[in-house]
C-alpha cells in the first residue's frame, strides 16, 4: 500500500491531466455526460444504499446521534433528488466559452473577456453524501475537474456513488479522472490535498467551522470559504410594523438551522414598545426562545436577559438574539461588530436610509425589506449553488456555475502592434 | 523601539481601521485626495530628491550597477510623472457603489450586484520608488486602503513620498493611515505582514521572481501573483509573413525587459523556408540574438542553436528562442509545456483555427493577429494599471481599478420572504 502522500499526489496530478481535455469540451458532451450520471445514480440505487448500510452500521457503532445518522442516510428517495439536481444542472446554461465586452480600442484591435474554467477544484466536506453529486455536476458542467474529499463516516457512500459517476462520465466521453475522490479516511489526506498546488486550483471547504478554520489555516492552495452567517434584520423607525413582524419570522423560523437564517435582531427605540409585545406573541407561538437586551425585556414576558456573547452566537436552531438602539449609527455599529459580512438586512420605508444603509453596511448580500433567507443561488437566479462564500475575492455570496469560472482576455488583431 | 511584529501588526491594525471610513467616502472625496497629493510631490520635490540622495548614497557603497541605480533615482521629470500618474487616475471612473446585473425575480424582489472596495491590500514592491505613489492612487481611488512595503535600497524615498501622500490625503479629507508605509528594512517585516489575516485582505508582490515565489510560499492572505511572462508567437501555415515580421519585431524589440514581450517564436514548418531568411536579416539588424532548433538554424546564419533550457527562458533582453513545428497541435504542446500562460498570440488567417486557439490556450491573454506587448492596462481600455496577474482566480491578466474591488448582492423587496 503506497503512503498516503503519493496517493494524493497522485490522485491529484490525475485530475489535473484530465482537466486540460475537460476544460475544452463542448457543451453538449458535457451534458452528456451528467444526464448519464444522473441515470447511473438511479440504475444503481440498491448498490449505493447497500455502501451507505455500511455507513450507518459503523455510524451507530461509534455512536453517531440520529440527526447526523439521518443526514448520512441514502434512500431511495434521496437518491432520486441527487439524479434530479443533475438533471437541474443540465438545464443551466454553459458559462464556459461566452465572450462579454468586447470593444474596439485606439490601436486598431478589439478585446474582451471569455469565460474559462478555472481548472481542478478540490472540495473537502463532511456528512451528507449528496455533495458527492451535487458538487461534481456543478464542476464538470462549468469544466472544472473535481477532487473530493468527504468525510470519514461517509466513505462507502461517497465512493460509490463517486465511482457510478466517474464510470458513467466516462462512457458518455469525458476524459478519465474528472472527477476523483480520495477513498481514504486518514485525516493526512487533507493535509496532503491542501499542499497540491500544481494541480489543485482552489479548494472550497463546505463543513462546521473546525474544518473551515483547519483549510484556511493549512491551506497553500487559495480557498473560497463557506463559513458561518450571524445575520441581522434591523427594523428602523420608519419601518412597516407588520412587515418586520412576517419578515422575522420567516427569516428566523422558515429554516433555522441555515447560514441565512437571522440570529440577531436589532430595533430602534422608537418603534419598541409597539412591535416588541406584538412581535414578542408571535415568536412565542412559532417556540422561538428569545434572548433580550435590558430595555426590550420589560416587553416580552417569555425572553431571558441576553449576555454578551449572545451577539456573537450563531443560533442555527428557534432561538434568537433582539436588542433595541437608540439609532441607526448604533445598529450599524452593532452589526460591524458582532455581524459575519453574510447578509444583512434593514427594515425601512426610509428611501435615504436605506440607500444609506446599502452602501455603508458591509456584506455578501445587503437587503432592503426582504427576508434574508432569500441569499440562495436559485432563489436569486444564479441557477443551482456550490455554496454561499465569505471571502472577500474572486466570489462573495451565493456562487453558483459562473463564479466556477474564470476569464481570459481575447484580443482579435490584423497585425496590431504596440510601436 | 519595539518589536518588528508588534510594529507591523499595529500599522496593519491602523489601516484597517482607516478602510472602513475610506470603503464609503464619496468619489469628490477620493479625487480631491489624490489631487492634493499629486500638488504635494511637486511642491516637495526637492525634499524627496535629497531623501532619494541618501538610497543612492548607500547604494553606490554597497555596490549596485547601473540600471539599478538608475531604476532606483528620483529627479524632477520623474516626480512629475508620479503627479501626472495620480492626476490619470482622478480622470478614471470610479468603481465603487456601481450595481449591475439588477433583476427581478419571482419571489417579488431584486436582485444585482454593487461594486465594493476589498479592503485592505498589502502592496510588496522591489527597487522604484514610484510604485509607491502608482500603487496608492490606485488603492484610495477603488476605495482601498494599502500597506506598503517596498524594498531596502530604496527606504528613504519610499518613506519620504509615503509621508507626503499621506499627509496630503488627510488635509483633503482622508481618514488618516489610509496609506502607511512599513518604515523598516528588517526582512522580518514582510513575514509578519504575511500574516495578518485580521487586517490585510489581498497582497499584491510585485518583483523578481524570488520576491513571488516567497511571499506566495509564506502568505496567510490571499495573493494576486505577478509573475513571469514566456510568452509565444504561433506563426501559422496561413499566416501572412509580412504581418508575422512586423508583430515579432515589435513583440520582441519595442521594450524587451517587460512580462508580455516575445521569448519563444514558434513557426510552421510549411512556412519556415520562406520566412525564416526574411526575418533572421530583421532581428540582426534589430540586434537580437537568436536561439534556434536545429531546422530552423539553416535559415538564420546568425543564431546560436537552441539548447532544451532555451524554451523555459524569459529573456528579457534583445535575445530570443525560434522553433520550427510540424503542426498547430504540436505549437500547443509547446504552449502548454514552456508557456507561463502569461500573453499567446497566434498569426493566421485562418479562422477555424484562430477560433480554436482562442479556445484551447490557456493563457491570461490569448490573441490573434495582435503583439504581446498590448496586454497592457491601459492599451485595453482598463485605464491604469496595478499590474499584469498570472492568478486564476479574482483577476487574470492586465489589473485595473475594477480588479481591486470585490462584490455584494443588494437586494430591493417589498417585506419579500423565503416561505
Amino acid at each position: 500500500m503506497e503512503s498516503t502522500a503519493a496517493y494524493v499526489a497522485d490522485q491529484a496530478a490525475r485530475v489535473k491531466t484530465a482537466s486540460l481535455r475537460l476544460s475544452s469540451l463542448p457543451t453538449a458532451v458535457k451534458d452528456a455526460a451528467l444526464t448519464a450520471m444522473a441515470d447511473a445514480l438511479i440504475a444503481q440505487s440498491a448498490s449505493l444504499i447497500a455502501a451507505n448500510q455500511k455507513d450507518l452500521d459503523s455510524g451507530i457503532e461509534r455512536g453517531l446521534d440520529a440527526a447526523m445518522l439521518d443526514r448520512l442516510t441514502l434512500n431511495p428517495e434521496r437518491i432520486e433528488q441527487m439524479a434530479n439536481g443533475l438533471h437541474e444542472i443540465v438545464q443551466l446554461p454553459d458559462p464556459v466559452g461566452e465572450i462579454s465586452d468586447m470593444k474596439s480600442r485606439p490601436g486598431g484591435f478589439m478585446v474582451g473577456r471569455m469565460r474559462v474554467p478555472i481548472g481542478v477544484i478540490g472540495i473537502i466536506y463532511e456528512s451528507r453524501p449528496n455533495v458527492t453529486a451535487d458538487a461534481a455536476g456543478l464542476c464538470i458542467k462549468s469544466g472544472n475537474a473535481v477532487l473530493l474529499k468527504g468525510g470519514s463516516e461517509a466513505i462507502h457512500s461517497n465512493t460509490a456513488i463517486a465511482r457510478v459517476l466517474d464510470e458513467a462520465g466516462q462512457q458518455a466521453g469525458l476524459p478519465p479522472h474528472c472527477l476523483a475522490l480520495l477513498e481514504t479516511t486518514e485525516r493526512e489526506a487533507v493535509m496532503q490535498m491542501l499542499q497540491q498546488i500544481d494541480s489543485i486550483d482552489l479548494i472550497i471547504p463546505r463543513g462546521g467551522k473546525g474544518l473551515i478554520r483547519m483549510v484556511s489555516e493549512h491551506s497553500r492552495i487559495p480557498v473560497i470559504k463557506h463559513d458561518d452567517g450571524i445575520c441581522h434584520v434591523y427594523v428602523d423607525q420608519a419601518a412597516d410594523l407588520e412587515m418586520a413582524i412576517e419578515l422575522t419570522l420567516d427569516a428566523k423560523t422558515q429554516r433555522p438551522g441555515v447560514c441565512n437564517a437571522l440570529e440577531t435582531l436589532l430595533i430602534h427605540k422608537q418603534v419598541a414598545t409597539e412591535l416588541l409585545p406584538r412581535l414578542g406573541k408571535r415568536l412565542a407561538a412559532a417556540g422561538v426562545t428569545v434572548h433580550a437586551s435590558p430595555d426590550a425585556l420589560p416587553h416580552l414576558p417569555e425572553a431571558v436577559p441576553a449576555t454578551d456573547k449572545d451577539w456573537d452566537t450563531e443560533w442555527l436552531r428557534l432561538e434568537m438574539s433582539i436588542r433595541v438602539v437608540d439609532s441607526y449609527a448604533d445598529a450599524l455599529d452593532h452589526i460591524q461588530q458582532h455581524g459575519s459580512q453574510h447578509t444583512e438586512v434593514i427594515v425601512t420605508n426610509d428611501h435615504t436610509l436605506a440607500m444609506r444603509f446599502l452602501r455603508e453596511v458591509d456584506a455578501a448580500s445587503v437587503q432592503v425589506n426582504a427576508s434574508p433567507r432569500l441569499h440562495d443561488g436559485a432563489v436569486f437566479g444564479l441557477g443551482a449553488e456550490i455554496g454561499i462564500s465569505t471571502a472577500r475575492l474572486h466570489a462573495r455570496g451565493a456562487m453558483g456555475l459562473v463564479e466556477l469560472t474564470s476569464q481570459k482576455f481575447v484580443v482579435f488583431g490584423d497585425g496590431a502592434l504596440r510601436a
